[in-house]
C-alpha cells in the first residue's frame, strides 16, 4: 500500500504505534501541536515543521524572506497552540548545488526577523544538498508551570458543553495565496498574512495560564484542525459558518469563495481555544477579536451549519500533507 | 555567486554572521557538533542532521531499517561529541507521494532499534510531501554537570602540547559504501559498519567528566574533521599514518587505498578526542581501543606525514555537502 492511500493522519497513527508509548518522562507524544518532555521540573516542548519548495512554497511567487519568516513562524504556531514559550531553534536547509547564495541569506534574514519578534534564539542547523530547497526548523520551548505542573492546552481537551473560539479572521492566508498566484503584488494585505503569518502567541499563554483545557492552530484548515479535535478529544463539533469571522479584504476579494476560504484553505495560524465559555470570555482582554463559532457535543467528526441550520460541511475540510495534488 | 563555490562551511559562517551571536543563554551556538542552551540551570544539547535520498543513501543499496537507524545514530554521534546524554528526537520525514508504506515502517523499525539501543524517546515530528525521501531528525540532549557548569568537550579546546586520540578502527564505513556499491551482501562487517553506526557514547561522556577540553566525531572523514579542530581552536595538527588504526577486514578488502579511505572517508562516527597525554591515556579504561594518532602544535591546517616523515597530505580532505557530486 502506499502512504497517499493511508493519508498523513493514517501514517502518523501507524507510526505512533510503532514506537509505542515512550517512557514516562514523555508527558505529550505524537499527535498534539508539540511533545512534552519532562526535564528536572521543567517541561520541554518540542516540535519541528518543514516548507518545502513547490508542496509549501514556489520561489516565483514566495519572496525568500518571507519563506525564511515562515519557516519559523509555523513553529512558533506549535509552540503557541500548547500554550508555551519558544526559545531555541534549529534549522535544516536542503539547497540545491546551484542555489544562490544571495536567496539563502534573503531567506536566513526573514528567519532571523520572525526570530526577534517572538525571542526565539537560532541556535544552529544542518546544511546538506538536495533537489530543491526545504527548511526544517525544530523548535524546544517550555511550558508555562502551575504549581509545578505544566499548564498545556491540549488537542484531546475538549468537552461536551465546551464551546469554539478562534483567534482572529481566518481564510485570509489562502485568499493571499490565491492573489500571488494570480500576479497580484505581495504587499496585498492578504497576500502579506500568507507570507507573513503572525501566530498570537501571547494569547495561547494567557490562555494556558487560565487553564483552557483544548486548542489547535489553523494550519491545514479550519474544519480539518478541528476534525483532529473531534478524534482526540472523542467529541463532535459543529461550527456555525455565519460566525466564523471573515475580513473585509477577503470578502472584497473573493465575495463567493470567502466562507470557503475560511473554512477549509488553511495556513492562517490563528489560534482556536475551545473551553467553557465563562473561561474564553475572560480571555477578551487579551484578545479582542476572539470569537465563538461553535460548540462541542458527544459523537464524533465536525459539521458545518449555516444561518437556517443546514448542514453545508464541505467534502474535503482541508490539506492532507501526502495526498497527491 | 552560487553556494558551491561557498563550500559548506563558507555558507554556515556566513549564516551565523547574519544571525549574530545570539543570547546569553546561548552557550555554543552555530559551528560545534551541538548547541547549547541554559534553561535553569540545565544545559540542553541540540542538533540535528539530514539523511538525504541519492545524497546520504540509495534505496536499492541501503535497506530502510539501516537509513532509519542511521538517521537517529548520526544525532548521537553529535550529542557524543559534545559529551553528553542524548535524550529526545523529533523526526522530519519527507515522502514521495506513491512511497510504500511498509517501507517507511521498516524505516521507522531501524530508527526505534537505534533509539532503544542509545536510550532515547522519539517524541514526535513531520511529514510531508517530497519528491525524494529524506530523513531529518533534531536531538535534544543534556550535558554533564561539573561543579553547576556544563562539561562540554568542544571544538574550540585543542591547544599546542595536546595529542589526538581515535576511538577505533577508520575506513570501515567507507569500504563498506564501496562493497555494496559493488553488490557485496550488506551483512558483511565493512558493510555493517556503513550501515549501522555506532558511535561510542559512553567514551564521550566519559572524556567529558575527565575534563578532557576537545572532541569531534568523524562524520566527513578524519582530516576533514580535523582541519575543523585547527580553524576554530587555531591550532595545527600533524597526524602519523602508521598510527591511525585499520581494521583487518578494511586492509583485506582494499589494501591499496585502506588508509586513504581510513583518513578522508567518513561516516565512522567514531569519536576524536583532543587533549593532554596523561587524561587521555587514562580513558584506556573505559576505550580500550583508544588509540593517539597525532598531536596539536602552534600553526594552522592539518597534515598526514608518513613513516618516514614525508607530508602525504591528500587534496581532498573529506566531504563538503555542497560541493557538487
Amino acid at each position: 500500500m502506499d502512504i497517499s492511500q493511508l493519508g498523513e493522519f493514517g501514517l502518523i497513527e501507524r507510526l505512533a504505534q510503532l514506537l509505542g508509548p515512550g517512557p514516562s518522562r514523555l508527558l505529550v507524544g505524537i499527535g498534539d501541536d508539540a511533545a512534552v518532555w519532562e526535564m528536572d521540573g521543567q517541561f520541554l516542548l518540542l516540535t519541528t515543521d518543514t516548507l518545502m519548495e513547490e508542496v509549501h512554497f514556489l520561489p516565483h511567487l514566495h519572496p525568500w524572506p518571507d519563506v525564511g519568516w515562515k519557516a519559523l513562524a509555523v513553529n512558533v504556531s506549535d509552540i503557541m497552540a500548547m500554550g508555551g514559550v519558544p526559545e531555541v531553534a534549529l534549522v535544516s536547509l536542503a539547497l540545491p548545488p546551484h542555489a544562490d547564495i544571495a536567496h539563502v541569506e534573503a531567506m536566513y534574514e526573514g528567519l532571523r526577523q520572525c526570530a526577534a519578534t517572538y525571542d526565539v534564539a537560532v541556535a544552529g542547523g544542518d546544511v546538506v544538498r538536495g533537489e530543491r530547497t526545504s527548511v526544517s526548523v525544530a523548535i524546544v520551548g517550555r511550558a508555562l508551570l502551575r504549581e509545578g505542573r505544566p499548564s498545556l492546552l491540549r488537542r484531546d481537551g475538549a468537552k461536551p458543553g465546551h464551546v469554539v473560539a478562534v483567534s482572529g479572521p481566518l481564510g485570509d492566508s489562502a485568499g493571499g495565496l490565491r492573489l500571488l498566484m494570480a500576479g497580484i503584488y505581495p504587499d496585498h494585505p492578504l497576500a502579506q498574512a500568507h507570507l507573513r503569518p503572525r501566530p498570537p502567541l501571547s494569547l495561547g499563554q494567557a490562555a494556558a495560564q487560565r487553564g483552557i483545557p483544548c486548542a489547535i492552530d489553523v494550519s491545514d484548515g479550519l474544519l480539518q484542525d478541528l476534525a483532529q479535535i473531534c478524534r482526540q478529544s472523542k467529541v463532535s463539533i459543529t461550527v456555525w459558518a455565519h460566525h466564523i469571522p471573515i475580513s473585509p479584504h477577503l470578502r472584497e476579494a473573493f465575495p463567493q469563495d470567502a466562507l470557503m476560504l475560511a473554512c477549509t484553505g488553511g495556513e492562517d495560524y490563528s489560534l482556536v481555544l475551545i473551553g467553557p465559555e465563562e473561561e474564553l470570555a475572560g480571555l477578551k482582554g487579551v484578545a479582542s477579536q476572539l470569537t465563538i463559532i461553535g460548540q462541542v457535543a458527544e459523537g464524533e467528526g465536525v459539521r458545518l451549519l449555516d444561518q437556517e441550520g443546514r448542514d453545508i460541511t464541505p467534502p474535503i475540510l482541508g490539506w492532507d500533507h501526502l495526498r497527491p495534488p
